[in-house]
């Protein structure tokens, strides 16, 4: 199926940081075949799609999140973190069933279908139930079992959760046209023994996975490791071998110069969730600090819990912000960087970056474009500073992944919108 | 004229704090009659509003803003704050003329109606230009002329910008049905020698007349007030005799106890504008501790160029997360504080809050309505997290302001946006 943008505004985000106005983007099957300023003469597209007032930027990528709490969203809100964790959530999660789970991370694919995001990292249980949302509905994802064990006498042969992590692989691994890729999620330090991360980094080796891991989100968790262990949550799991992997590490708030030289020097991916560290009050993420050794940095938007929403704008919008006025200087974080931080590296997090993450030949046509005739947006100065600092999710107004479009105009293309809802409510009439 | 609002979510942001679950409103051309939960049977509406699946909350108070500006927006960001203000906003703004000033203000009113903004606080220059604008498309507002002198010598009965705020509230001041209250605007104490803060306190006595001022903004405001007049700029404000007065004192961001007892014993309100003061890295406002000694604090959104837009949700949004995070609690700022500062506690900043803030009987009828039937809303487990931390501007559905509909899914009853739209690309390639 070939389909042509044209005469849009397209943000690159392609290395020499190019915006290319009144542009045309020729897409055949799932692939960008062409990006520049002329029509390309041959080109007989099937669907056209009209860019004028309309910027195109690469799908965003929400590099950590768990779908499926949307369930949990304003649900239980401005509260303590141990109150909050175990009297609300944890309680709530327990009744979770796997058709709950996939109608909620069905609703999720919604939320962020509408608000521009392509592709998403997700840490959860009942993940094959999140895996036929991803083939169903056409999105893109790096999906992994939430893995955890006390038992320090643990059988990774018997390991219910690493066997469903592994079976997962099994069948999901490369589905959709290579859309959905599996990683194995060993939850954290502090509820995973030792034994089992390694355990878990084994299985890792074994199938070619990568590691999905929350990494020293709050201060309670470096000093239980450093109590326990004698080194930090990083250095702790640096030496467990989990860094010879491909590795997401979602959080990393609390970090010592050594911490930041390991993600360095072994080339770990920080997801930023700038709201949910926020809202929890875990931290202020020394994003500038990893900036300045090079780290690559993504952006989640973690449970909707914890934000109450999966809305890749505003994590964008905050990442531009904050490091500002903690850090006392204005000119932190460009509105290029955040933009960045939401694309490319997000990309670059999940391992596909020579897939996904700029637009240009040869990489497959995952796309969010955006009305930029709003109010807000006038008048049209720059565009990368309207996107981060002026733009809401729901000026989003098409978005394609792998070249179908998804979504348009509010309308989603291959997700039965009242059927889901229809479903969230007999769910959240029957839990809570 | 008879409106009825039937069958809504009324966040009525009354004392008790309560919302009511398919709720009626009635309204009798300006004013609210009745807010309750049976439709009152002798009432017969010209205009029926169908709430199911919407909230309505009192329409926000943008209570310290700068609308032409929006002109500026995203045309420098991420810049040192001199260069940023010397060398690119200064020589642009030297540019404007009156017509500029009013289709830039125009073009801010559709930004804040279609964001369920209602009412703001506006201290520029031409403003008679912005009364104009706010006698027109019926939106509510409290307008000062921004005032400075530098020199010791000035003639209050000469000085022009004096001048033209006496004339702008006698022209103004209490027209549209009351909605246009017009303040003085000593712009701060470091562009105004005292004895004009003087002069601008002895006018607004003789008028009546509130008045707008910037406060301890930045550190370097405090210290330069400190080594010129050996006190910090709220105790040289109090000893000039403003805090006599009805203050709207915005920013606040730097502040001594001492300086806060001067608030809360003088009632000053307080306008935190925290975009601005992160993007600007002005510093983090003490919120924690201006609530606990009572002071009121209002939102806005200051300028469109220190933002990007005029966005009360994100202010909203960032209040409620900024001061959790900062100060590492969760339970800072709830959701219901944030919508506090949105409503009520603009409208007593504005000195309005007999008229607007909340929703009762006797209250003029001025109301956002949400669109609650969007994926980021479900399940709805509580409407004031879903608003505060979930909501997007875009979600506001229709706006009304003294009981007359000024928008209504995007459409606009009292401004021809194109017109609007086609002067501000006209004057954005004349000075730009």
């Amino acid at each position: 199926m070939n389909t042509l943008i044209k005469n849009a505004t397209i943000v690159t985000m392609d290395e020499d940081n190019k915006v290319i106005q009144n542009g045309y983007i020729t897409i055949v099957d799932d692939k960008i075949t062409y990006v520049g300023k002329s029509l390309p003469e041959d080109f007989l597209p099937r669907v056209i799609i009209d860019g004028k007032h309309k910027a195109v930027l690469p799908g965003l990528v929400n590099a950590h999140t768990h779908t499926p709490m949307v369930l949990l969203r304003s649900y239980a809100d401005d509260l303590p973190l141990q109150e909050w964790l175990f009297d609300k959530i944890f309680p709530i999660e327990d009744q979770f069933t796997a058709e709950d789970v996939y109608w909620a991370s069905m609703l999720a694919v919604m939320e962020m279908l509408k608000s521009g995001t392509t592709c998403f990292a997700d840490m959860y249980f009942f993940m094959e139930e999140i895996a036929k949302v991803v083939s169903k509905t056409g999105i893109r994802a790096n999906l992994s079992r939430g893995l955890q064990c006390f038992d320090t006498d643990f059988d990774p042969k018997q390991d219910r959760r690493l066997l469903e992590n592994e079976q997962l692989f099994k069948d999901w691994d490369g589905e959709g046209n290579g859309r959905i890729k599996i990683a194995l999620g060993p939850h954290s330090v502090y509820t995973c023994v030792p034994g089992y991360i390694e355990a878990t980094v084994e299985l890792a080796q074994r199938l070619g996975a990568g590691i999905h891991i929350h990494i020293s989100e709050t201060l309670k968790e470096n000093q239980e490791c450093l109590n326990k262990y004698g080194k930090t949550p990083i250095r702790h799991l640096y030496d467990l071998g989990v860094f010879n992997m491909h590795t997401i590490g979602a959080h990393c708030v609390h970090l010592s110069d050594e911490d930041m030289d390991i993600l360095k020097e072994n080339n770990v991916n920080v997801v930023y969730n700038p709201t949910s560290n926020l809202k929890l009050a875990s931290g202020i993420t020394p994003v500038k600090r990893m900036m300045d050794k090079g780290i690559n940095i993504a952006l989640g938007t973690d449970g909707a819990s914890s934000n109450n929403n999966l809305n890749m704008f505003e994590e964008m919008h905050l990442a531009a912000l904050i490091s500002k006025g903690v850090e006392g200087e204005p000119t932190l974080i460009r509105a290029y960087d955040a933009l960045k931080m939401a694309t490319i590296n997000g990309a670059k997090a999940l391992g596909i970056d020579h897939e996904v993450g700029v637009i240009k030949p040869g990489m497959k046509a995952d796309l969010a474009i955006v009305n930029l005739n709003k109010p807000h947006f006038y008048p049209m100065h720059n565009v990368m500073a309207n996107l981060t600092y002026s733009a809401q999710a729901a000026d989003i107004e098409t978005v394609l992944v792998d070249g179908k479009i998804l979504m348009e105009k509010g309308e989603f293309k291959t997700i039965d919108a009242e059927e889901v809802i229809y479903n969230i409510k007999k769910i959240s009439e029957r839990i809570f």
